[in-house]
């Protein structure tokens, strides 16, 4: 499977309105005892991102996550953007993941963050 | 130190043209056998790494990377964004770095990418 392929079989399988479409979907491209984080989340196995996903999706019924970015990958690891698609259409803001990806092809981590990232020029010294 | 300050470090690290300074520099902020990886450079340990920093300041001597964003973490995972910053003020174009720091608040691991993460709408399927 090619890695664009493999992530957006995982976008599936958070976006799928039915639980076992959900983890078939994770199933082909989710390495066991995978972690997933976000700002809110820490889910780790294929069974805890399952719960967390249907409890995001209990929140926004019939919302889809789709990828909105080329996939970038170096060394095993990737980037790509996506956006939440509400049922009437909205688009949530954008994304980012930073994935792990073993030599199987099979997500071992998932690094998300909400939204862009907002500029800052530090302070010198 | 704060998180910003720990970043605005491993920058300085990368931008000082004396490489005692450069060494000192990440020694604050550095775990031992900390990974550093972008499409070009997969470094293991401090020393490895400032080989690979001499080496890119070889090619631009003089330049500066400086953190451009504001700095965002979950569960010990960090992201900001960097630009390269040459002699003459040219700004080369926005990287980003994913960082692990451990609870010590040392960087145990950097995930680069280089420029801006290109649109796409995949193929639905």
């Amino acid at each position: 499977m090619s890695i664009e392929a493999t992530i957006d079989r995982y976008c599936e399988a958070w976006s799928n309105p039915e639980p076992a479409a959900r983890a078939a979907a994770l199933a082909e491209v989710w390495a066991e005892g995978g972690r997933y984080t976000d700002p809110r989340a820490d889910a780790r196995g294929a069974e805890a991102l399952l719960d967390h996903i249907a409890g995001v999706l209990a929140q926004r019924p019939g919302a889809r996550v789709v990828r909105t970015s080329v996939v970038q990958q170096h060394h095993g690891f990737v980037r790509f953007a996506w956006q939440v698609i509400e049922t009437d259409g909205t688009r949530l803001p954008e994304g980012l993941d930073i994935a792990t990806v073993g030599d199987d092809g099979l997500i071992t981590q998932i690094i998300g963050f909400f939204g862009t990232l907002p500029s800052e020029v530090p302070a010198t010294g």
